[in-house]
């Protein structure tokens, strides 16, 4: 099962593409698509869904994972992920990709092993998960390897259940 | 100049397109895209933006006519009506439309004269300017309208001043 998680954001969305297999999970691609803060919403959002659009495309995955948002600084920050979050749902609906979606304390449960788990823990288990040498360079682009390996491990789970 | 006036929402979208010409302005069409509650986020924001694509396919507006947002009852609405939002200005981008925002408060002072209006004087004021028998059934589609009459006026302040 190939799974594209998503970690939302207007001007960073990080993205990572994970294999699993027979409870083996290895890291396709990740990266983080960026757009220019001197340009409108629009165009951004532009930005991001032609790029994922072209990730979905090459590595077609069958499922996106992605955070459920429940927090935020204030309420103009929930607009903008807002926005940014409902054009990556838009661009996995069109190819009819499942979205599946999980709390960040689900995440850090299933990475760290800890609902409570601090950034640099969750990122020290992903490298480690993933074999990585390096951690990416953005926090987003290992927040959506993050979620993707959530996913990743549930279907382990309910493999090992049936 | 033909405005989309769009009030954004992932249960309800309204949107109203206005023709202003020489300083008179008039409805050409109007109505609220409304999805259905027990199905995911995905396919609401896929049924909203085909809609939308459709409407600015048929009635070819020159300028989108969008509420910035700044409030909301919680995170929860604002991320939901975020990701409404970022469909909304994706269709517009994709198209080439400029997308001009306005205050709720700007639209308010726009329409009915006075930045603390209530609903219902709003409404009555997209009634009168646009010569409706009736109201729209849904506040959202009023609310579409008179952001659209709020660009609408704007264009005629600036050839005034021209």
């Amino acid at each position: 099962m190939r799974i594209l998680g998503i970690d939302p954001g207007l001007g960073r969305m990080g993205w990572g593409v994970i294999e699993e297999e027979k409870s083996v999970i290895k890291a396709i691609a990740y990266d983080c698509i960026e757009t220019p803060t001197k340009t409108t919403d629009e165009k951004r959002l532009l930005l991001i869904y032609t790029q994922l659009k072209k990730i979905i495309q090459r590595y077609q995955p069958d499922v996106m994972a992605i955070e459920q948002l429940f927090f935020s600084r204030n309420v103009t920050t929930a607009f903008m992920v807002g926005q940014a979050r409902g054009v990556a749902l838009l661009a996995a609906a069109q190819v009819g990709i499942e979205v599946i979606t999980y709390a960040p304390s689900e995440v850090k449960l299933a990475v760290a092993g800890y609902g409570g788990a601090e950034k640099k823990q969750l990122g020290l288990m992903v490298k480690a998960i993933l074999k990585l040498e390096i951690l990416p360079k953005l926090d987003d682009t290992t927040d959506a390897l993050a979620v993707a390996i959530t996913h990743g491990f549930s279907g382990k789970l309910a493999q090992k259940i049936k």
